[in-house]
C-alpha cells in the first residue's frame, strides 16, 4: 500500500520511497489525537517523526505514547527518532539577520538534523554593521549551502551570496513592523535579490528551506553512494 | 504680492522666502507653453528655472526664447540660471547602486547643483560586491549627507548607513522586474532599513531627495553666516 | 574588539565609532534577560542604553541590576544614562496632528533627547484647523529640522513643508480607520507629499524620525567643533 | 415605454422621470455609430446629449449629423443642448490642486454645466503654498458646495473642509508617479481625511463629482419650486 | 481666542463659525479624562458634545460629571447636548443592506440627529431580494439625501441611486469575510458604482456619512433663512 | 406578504418561490434573539432553517425553543428539520486537500444535506501525493459536480478538472501561513486554473459552493419531474 | 497514445475521453504556426477546433489550410467544425451589463455554440436601471444556467441570483477605470455577492464561464441518454 | 584589481573568484556601448559574456567586435564563449507547463549550458493533463535538480516535487490574464506549495533558476575534484 487511509487523512507512507524523506506533519490547526494517530502510522513505516508548528499540547499527547519524544521549543517542532535517518556529508549553515530571526533558523536547523543533516548556527550579522558578516565568511564557504533567514528588508541574503559560491536558500521572516507588512517587505526584497542565484521559500518557512538544502546535501550523499 | 496668477497656474512668487529655494516646475503633463509662461514669471522673480521631468519639445520652447537654457537629457531636467544661487560648503554624495539607477541620481544631482551645492557622483557600488562599495567609504564619510539611489530589493541604503556617520536618503528606483512591482520592493526594502536613520522619498524622486539634501547643507550655511 | 558575541546577538561595540551614535537595542520579540545581557555590554563601551518598543517586565529586568534605569511609558522606551551624549545645537520640533499620534512623536523625543538633542514638543495642529498650525508657524522655522507624525491621510508634513524652510521629517503613524489600513493612506500621502523636500520614515517609527533629526543637528555639531 | 432596446445598448429614457437628470453617454470602448445610434435616441426622448470620455473619432461621427454638436476637449466631452435643462440657483465651485488636475476639473465642470448649474473655476491652489488658498477662502464659502480635484497625496480637500461650511466633494487624480500609484494615494488620502464630511468620488471621475454635486444643488431647485 | 489648548490637544473652538457645526471627538485612543477635558471645553463654547467610537469607560468618566450624557450603544456615541442645534427641514433616509451593518447605520443616525436632521431608518433591504427595496422607493425619494451602509459586495447605493433622484452617500462597512477584505470589496464597489453621483466615505464610517447628509439638509436650513 | 418585516431584518419568505431553496441565515454578528426570531418566521414558511457561521450560544438559544435544532460543530452549522427539502437524484464529491480545510469541506456538505443532496466526502487528497487523488477519480467522475477545498497554493481544483468531465467547484480556503495571506494564494491560484470551467467561490464559503452544487443537482430533479 | 508531443507543446488527444469536451486552443503568445499545427492535430483527433483569444494573423494561417475556418471577431475566437458535437438540450442565458461588457460576453457565447448549446443573449440590463433587468426575468429564469459579465462594481450578478432559481456564473471584465483596477472590483464584488450560490471565473474570463455552462447543460444530456 | 571602473559601471573581475561563476550583464536599460565595453573588461578577465534580457540591437554592437558572438532570441540572451566553463557532472531538466513559457525556460537554459551543465529540455506538461507529466517522471529523477517554469496558478512545482526526489526550483511567470496578475498569482501559488523543499526565484527570472541550478551541479565537480 502507498497510502494508509485514516478518515480525517491519507498518510503518505510511500513518500520516502519517491521524495528521499519521509513525510512530515505540518501540526498547525490539528488534534493532539489527529497528530498522534498520523505519528503512530509514520513511526511504523518510516521510524521517524518531524512535526512542526506544534504545541505543547500536541507534544504531550505524543510524549503519553512516545516517551522518547523531544520538543524544540524555539522551533516549535516536535521529534520522535526511532530510525535515525542516514548523516549526510558536509554541513548546512543556518544564519540569521537578528535575535528575532532565532524561532525560523532553529525550524530550519531542527528539520536539517532530523534529515541527517550537520548544523553549522550564525546568529545576529545583520548588514547594518557589515564587519560582522565578513568575520564568518569562511565558516559559510565551508558549507555545502547556507540558509539565510531575515526580517525587515530582507537585504542579508544579498549580502552572503555576494561573498560565497555556495547555494544560498532565503528565508523571509515576518519580523519587522509597520511597511514590512508581516514579511512581505522582506519576500520581496529575497526574490529582486541582486545576488544571482538565490532562491525563497515562503515567509517564516524554516522547514522549507531546511528541506531544500538537505534535499542538495542528499546529492553528495548519492554520490558518496555511487 | 505672494503669487502669479496665470489662470492654469498660481506661481508661487513668495516660495523662496519661504522655503530658502524657488519654486520648481514639474514639467510632467503640462503645455510647452505653460512650462514657458511660468519660466518667465520665475525668471522675472527668482532669476532661476529647474524644471524636471522635462521633455525635449518643452525644452525646445525655452530655448527658443531664453538661448542660455539648458537641457540635462540623462536627468531630464531644463534649467536657465541667471542669478545662481549660493554655494553651500563641503559636498553631497549622490550614490546608485547599478547603471541603470544614473537617470533618478542624475534628476538629484542637477537639483542640487542648481541649489548652490557640490556633487561627488560614485556610480555601480551594490551589495552584489560589497568590497566595490568599502572603496568608497572615505568619500561617503567626507559629505554632508548621501543620497543612495537603488531599484531591485533596495539594499545599498543599509550598508551604506551602517558605514557613516552621515544623513542618508534613499530613493527607490523603478529599476528590476516581476515582484519588483515597478519599485514597491525597492521601497519597502528602505523603509524597513536596519540602517538606523534612513529617510525614504518616493520611487524615482531623484528630485526629492536633492532637495532634501541642499536643505540639510543649507542649515550649514546659515550656520557660517551666524 | 569591534563587536561582543553574546550567542543570540553579537554587540555592534564599533557602532558609536562608525556611526556618531552607539547601538540601540530594538527591544520587541526579545527576552528581558537578553535586553539585560545587551544592555550590560553597551554600558560597559557606551555608557548609554537606548532600548525602543520596550514592555514593563524587560524595564523591571533592568531596573533590577541599574536602578538609574528609567521608563518612558508614553515612547515605549527604556534609557540608562551612565555618559550623556554632548549637547547639540539648537532644537529639533516634534510634531503631531492629533492626540492619538503622541506615543510615535514621543518615541522621536526620548531618542533625541538621549541623543543630546532639545526638542520643541507641538501637538494636535491637524489641517482640519489650519489656524492652529499658522499660530506655530516661527517655532517651526527656529527649528534645525522638524518631525510631523501623523495618521488618517497624513497631509501635515505638506503643509508644514509649505510653511518653513528647514528640513522636514514626516512619520506616518497607524492611527485611522477602514482605509487608513494601519497607516499605509498616511506613508503614501507622505511619500507624494506636494512639499518639496519632505523625506519619510517607516510607519510609526518614531525612532527613526528622531535619529535622522539628531544626525542632522549633529553636523551642525561636527561645524562648530571645527 | 421606460427604455429603448437597440440591441447593443438598452437606452433608460426613464431615467430623468426616476433621477432628475436624463441618461449620460460613457464613451469609452463604444463604436461612434454606437454613440451616434444612443444619442439619437437621447435627444428625441431628452433634447440633451452628454457624452463623457470622448474621442474625436466619436464627435466627428456625431456632428455630422447634428452640427450643434460640442466638443469640449479638456474634458474630454461631447455635448449636443436642443432642450437646455433649467438653471439652478446659486453656484458650484470646481478647485483643483494643481494645472495637471484640469481635465479631470473639466469633466465636472462641463458636466456641472449641462445639468444647468453656474461653475466657479479655481487653479492651483495645492496645499504647498497654502496662502493661495486662503486668497480664495470666500468664494469657496460662497457656493452651494465645492468639487475638489488632487492627485499626489491629494491632501487639498482636507484644507478647503476644514475653512468653509458647504460639502466638499472629493476627486482623486491619477496624476503623480512611483508610489501614487495612478491615484491610490490621493483615494486613500480623501478617504480618510480628517476634514469631517468629505465625500469620495472614483479616481479622474470628474463626471461623477459634477453629478453629485449638481443632485445638491437640485434640492435647491425643488425648494424654490415649492 | 480660536482655540483652546489642552496641551495634549488644541480644541477648535472656532469649528462651528467656520464649518456650520461644532468640533467632534474621536475618542479612539483617548484616556477619558482626555475625553471629559476636550468635552468640558466643547460644552463651555458650544453647548454640544458628540463623541464618536466611544467605549463604556469614557462614557462612565463624562456621565460622573454630566448626568445628561447619553451612550448610544448600538452606534457606539456619546452624546451631552445642552445647547440643541436648530432643527433642519425634511428628513434624512439610513438605509442598511443587512443586520450586520446597523452599527454604522447607527453611527449616522446618531450624527445626524445630533446636527439637528429628522432620521428615516430603513433595515435589510439587500439587492438578494430586490422586492424588498421596491417597496420602500417612495421613502427613499421623499428624503433629502439617502445614507446606504453595506458591506460584502456593496451593490445596494448602486441599485439605490438608479431608483430615485435624490443624492446619495454610500458607507462600505466592514461586514463580510474572506474576499471582502475587511470592507475593501464594498469601498471599491461602491467607487466603481454604475449609478450616477454616488459618493462615498471611509469604510465603517458612519459619522463621516451623516455630517456630509447633515451638511446637505443644511443648505436648505440657510435658503430657509434667506 | 413576500417578506416579514422583524425591525432589524426583513426574512425573505418569498425566497424559495424565487429561487428553489428557502432562505438561510447567515448568524455571524447576529444576537442569539436575533437568529431565533428569523428562525421562527422561516420555520412557519419554510419548515427549514439552516444556519451557518453559528456559535454554541446562538445554538442554545434555538434548542431551548427548538429540541430538533442540531449543531454541525465541525461546520459551525445549525439545522431545524420539519419539513425536508426533496431528496435530488445522484451525489455531489466534497473533497478536500487536507485535514485543515474540513470545516469548510463540512459546511459545503451540510448545507447540501440540508437541500436534499447525498454527500460522498474524500478527504486528504493534496497533489504532494498525486496517487492519493488517482485512487478515487472514478468516485469523483460518478457525481454530478465535484466541491473542492484547498488553501495554500489551492492547486487541487487543476488537477480534479483534469480528471473528470463534470462540473467543479473550488473552495478556496484560509488555510496555510506567510504568502499564503489568508486565501488569498488559493483564491487567485483557483481563479487562473488550467482546467477549464472550473468556478470559484470565496474564501472559505463552503455554504456558498454548496449552494451551487444543490442548484445544479436541482436541475437534474427538474428533469425528472418533467 | 493520449498526447501527441509536437515539441513545443503535447497535445491532449485524450482530453475529451476524459473531461467530455475537447482541447480548446488558449492562442495567446503562440505563433500562427503554433496554432496551425496543433489545430491540425485536434481536427485529426477531435474535428472541432475552438481558439480563444486570436489574432486575425493566426486566422489567416489557419484559413489557408482550413478555408472553412471562421473567425469570431467580437469574440476573439477561432472555430473549425468538422464534426459537431452533438446538440444540448435547453439554452444558456448570457447577460451582459453594458456595451463595453460585450467581447467577453461573446467569448462565452461562441464556447457554448462550439460545444453544442443554444445560446439567448442579453444586453445591458445594469442595475442603475432595474427595470431592464426585471424585463427579462423570465427569459433567465427558463435557461439551464446563466452567465453574467459585468465591469465596474459588478453588482449584476447580485441582482440576477435575487431573481431566479438557476445557476448564476459570474464573469468580472476589465470594464472600468480608477479604483475598478482591471476587473479587480467587480471579481471581488462577485466573490462576496450575497446572492446565495453565485460562481465566479477569472477576470474577462468569458471561455471559462462558457465551459462550466456547458458542464452543467452536459449533465442533462447525459441524464436523457441514460 | 578586483573591479575595473568604467565610469558608469564597476565592472566585478573578482566575481568567479569568489562566487564560482563570473559576472552577468543584465542588459535591459543599458546602452549598446555600455554592454560592449563591459564585455570587453569581462573576455579579458574571463574569457566568457553572458548578457540576459537583450535586444537585437545589443547584440549587432557585441557581433560587430566579436563575430563569434550568439543570439539566443528565444532566451533573449548573448554569449561570447572564448574560453568554457568546465563541464559539470549530470544534467538538469528545465520543465514548462505550456508553450508560453518558453523564453523563461529557455533563459535558463542557456545559463546553464554556459556555466558548463547539460539541459533536459521538457515542454507542456501542465497539470490539466497529468498524464503528459507522469510519462517523464523518469527523466525528471534522473536530474541533478529540476527547473519548473510555469504561470498561470502555477501549480506544476508542486506536483513534480510530489514524484521525485531532487531539488525543485520552480520559475514564475507572467503568463495569463485578468488575477494572473502579471505572475504574482504564480508566484504565490509557487511560495505556498504543499510539496515540501520547493524554492522559487522571481517573476520571469530564468537566469535566477538556471544560475541556482549551475550552483547545485557545480558542488558535485567540487566533490569530484576532491
Amino acid at each position: 500500500m502507498t497510502f494508509v487511509d485514516l478518515g480525517f487523512a491519507r498518510v503518505d507512507t510511500d513518500r520516502r520511497n519517491r521524495r528521499g524523506f519521509p513525510e512530515v506533519i505540518f501540526c498547525a490547526g490539528k488534534l493532539p489525537a489527529q497528530v498522534l494517530e498520523i505519528s503512530r502510522a509514520l513511526l511504523k513505516e518510516d521510524g521517524v517523526v518531524l512535526g512542526t508548528r506544534a504545541t505543547a499540547e500536541q507534544f504531550e499527547a505524543l510524549s503519553a505514547e512516545f516517551p522518547d519524544a523531544r520538543f524544540h521549543s524555539a522551533a516549535r517542532c516536535i521529534t520522535v527518532i526511532r530510525q535515525p535517518l542516514p548523516a549526510m556529508p558536509g554541513s548546512i549553515a543556518v544564519v540569521c539577520a537578528g535575535t528575532s530571526d532565532l524561532p525560523v533558523a532553529e525550524e530550519a536547523a531542527v528539520t536539517l538534523e532530523t534529515f541527517g543533516c550537520t548544523v553549522d548556527r550564525i546568529t545576529d550579522v545583520g548588514v547594518a554593521g557589515i564587519h560582522r558578516l565578513l568575520a564568518v565568511r569562511d565558516r559559510l564557504e565551508a558549507s555545502n549551502a547556507v540558509i539565510v533567514a531575515a526580517g525587515m528588508e530582507g537585504a542579508l541574503p544579498s549580502a552572503v551570496a555576494g561573498l560565497i559560491s555556495k547555494p544560498v536558500i532565503a528565508v523571509p521572516t515576518s519580523v519587522g513592523y509597520g511597511a514590512s507588512f508581516g514579511g512581505i517587505a522582506a519576500l520581496l526584497g529575497m526574490l529582486n535579490s541582486c545576488g544571482s542565484g538565490v532562491t525563497v521559500v515562503n515567509i517564516d518557512n524554516g522547514f522549507g528551506a531546511g528541506y531544500a538544502a538537505a534535499n542538495i546535501s542528499r546529492l553528495l550523499s548519492l554520490k558518496d553512494a555511487q
